[in-house]
């Protein structure tokens, strides 16, 4: 349980302290802060900033101490904030119990992804973190969008030859790569000179996709909706590493049949990458060849998958979905340990770029109630689709 | 090649006996009889029936004389005959160059499945066929509406136990049978206890899947459209083994989730078969558990297998196709008779039944007129769905 685990040995030396806080928060000394919600709601609504007491500096057995450097805010965070995601996090009052924030009332954290650094090791943490050292969180909606907390060690992973990456890089490291990553390894063993199809891929999994692809020697077919600096994306994916670049009605162009032969030398393609849904990925799922998988990893489009059942008896296509947050669930330290192991090896390399982002400081001398505003109005922008950059928060 | 393949050694030595022929047909001895057609249409205006020679007593190496016992018409069958089907047959002349039949032109002959008897054996047969030994027609789309014919050994297999099958036993065990014992065992490792959902289940392999699930001791939830007589087909299929059937209707009904919990003692469902497409198949595939797979081997709707992503994504949902015909072309002859092995246990213990059926005799005292007409006949009342039961050709 969440509530347990976060501040499982802080909470009882903190609760006699209570007027101590007071006094600490009147005198503003190194308070942490959190972005939180009390209920699930619109993003823009529904979240607030708090200050919580510092976390001990003694940590428990098994966990750690660490301060956030950096944590993006995902597609899929707004959804989680919505109530709508299927993955959800556990309320906890271990910063309310102090009567700061929300009315005292446990809160959800908000935040997925992040990076932190290791500011305290308790006895007999399993991983032989260090104080330094650079961790992800792995533990699905622990609560990312703060500036300290105390955490198990198990729920972390050491960032591997972090002096090789730049905070940004590092702290986007957990869900997009990998996602990218493993949709292109797991499903079909792919050789040099193979092809994949794919669609949003200008999304951050899209680009790495095209990236790791390229990297690879596999070729990519790259789908994106149309736009009026159309020909400036084509650009700027084809710089990516992309062989190809279609829209949406250059698929369905009839010609396109023929150009795609022409491209693949008749080579079936075997893998479809999907985070669309819809009748584009209807249209997508076409030009796959024989025994070929379709690999879902979202639905941005919010239409259903809709598939001719004669593709999947004909042509033996297999239609799977994928979730990186289950990839963590399933596999070992070991496995996600050489999956970023990889993925480090090709940042480092300059063959994996971080997606155009920018980093949204809530900064100490802003008041509760500004850095709440500050962050509403950003979702209130990602909602309505008008971001087209990252947002990496840090929470001074 | 399949012109190539038919009458291999025979039509060199029935080219120069084109007169000899036309005198043996004025005289009417031992003509064949084959069910064919010039070119791609409704079944029931471009099927014809045609009379050819008899086929040489002594076969080429490597191929077998067979005289056909009883050929099922399936479903399939008709999108072959309409030239919808991806398996396409190939014409040949090797009727036809007899100026028998179709205007001397090459046609197709009709048919996929068939049980036969072999009649001679030629040099060279590598599986140790033997006169009168039964066999099934593995190539697909051989053509099996017709009285005999010389066929490639290696496209049959022989019946295994025949003793202990009767003909409308043997002549339906190549498709149906195996695409349910194949469907229950390819992609979930069930156990006993365990649940199957389907749909279309009262089809020929709906009701082999709650045979052969119920001799398995797997529980299985069958779906069937509403209809005059619902009761008598639950009970129908309650008696063939089937542990609950539902209407789509009573599926849809709120309280059925609760009620399939109770069933299932909450059992995630880890196995959807599918023939139907549609909304009836997203409804079926809601009731499926966590890593389940929905396998379809029909799309009775007509219409696309439409279905929300967050099952693949969230659910790890699974989609695949089932087709027999490309079952027999991956695997080995091994593995073929192991299936046939287990399936005529099932059939001789009687645990499965075949369907409702009837017995179709082209007449021998019929002309090949006549015999057109009665053809065109029943391939009418079978494209209206008209007929409630498989028909099994015997061709005199």
């Amino acid at each position: 349980m969440f509530s347990a685990r976060l501040y499982a040995g802080s909470l009882r030396s903190l609760r006699p302290a209570g007027t101590f806080l007071r006094h600490l928060s009147t005198t503003k000394v190194c308070l942490g802060r959190a972005v939180v919600y009390a209920n699930n709601g619109d993003p823009s609504s529904v979240l607030s900033v708090v200050s919580y007491p510092p976390v001990p500096s003694t940590p428990p057995p098994n966990s750690i101490n660490i301060k956030f450097i950096l944590s993006p805010i995902n597609p899929a965070d707004i959804n989680v904030i919505e109530g709508v995601y299927p993955s959800k996090p556990t309320k906890t009052d271990a910063l309310t119990t102090q009567g700061l924030g929300s009315e005292g009332k446990p809160v959800f954290i908000g935040g997925n992804e992040g990076l932190a650094q290791v500011t305290a090791v308790g006895q007999g943490t399993a991983n032989s973190l260090k104080v330094g050292d650079w961790v992800i969180i792995t533990k699905q909606q622990a609560g990312t969008w703060m500036s300290e907390r105390n955490i198990l060690a198990q729920d972390v992973a050491r960032v591997p030859q972090a002096s090789k990456l730049q905070e940004d890089q590092a702290a986007t490291l957990t869900v997009n790569p990998p996602t990218a990553y493993n949709m292109l390894h797991d499903f079909v063993r792919l050789k040099e000179g193979d092809w994949v199809i794919q669609n949003g891929a200008n999304s951050a999994v899209g680009q790495a996709v095209i990236q790791i692809a390229a990297a690879e020697k596999i070729n990519t077919i790259n789908l994106v909706r149309s736009r009026d600096n159309i020909d400036q994306l084509k650009e700027q994916l084809t710089q990516l590493g992309a062989t190809h670049v279609l829209t949406y009605d250059e698929l369905a162009d009839k010609s396109t049949r023929d150009k795609i032969k022409v491209w693949t030398g008749g080579k079936p393609i075997r893998l479809g990458l999907n985070c669309v849904g819809g009748k584009e990925t209807t249209s997508m799922a076409r030009f796959l060849g024989q025994d070929a998988h379709l690999v879902s990893y979202g639905a941005m489009s919010k239409q259903p998958l809709s598939l001719p059942t004669s593709l999947f008896i004909f042509k033996n296509l297999t239609a799977h979905g994928f979730w990186q947050s289950q990839w963590y669930k399933t596999k070992s330290a070991e496995d996600r340990d050489k999956l970023m192991e990889v993925l480090v090896g090709y940042i480092s390399s300059g063959k994996l770029s971080t997606p155009d982002h920018e980093v949204l400081q809530i900064k100490s001398s802003q008041s509760d109630d500004e850095a709440a505003s500050t962050i509403r109005e950003i979702f209130k922008k990602l909602s309505e689709g008008r971001y087209g950059k990252k947002v990496l928060l840090r929470v001074d």
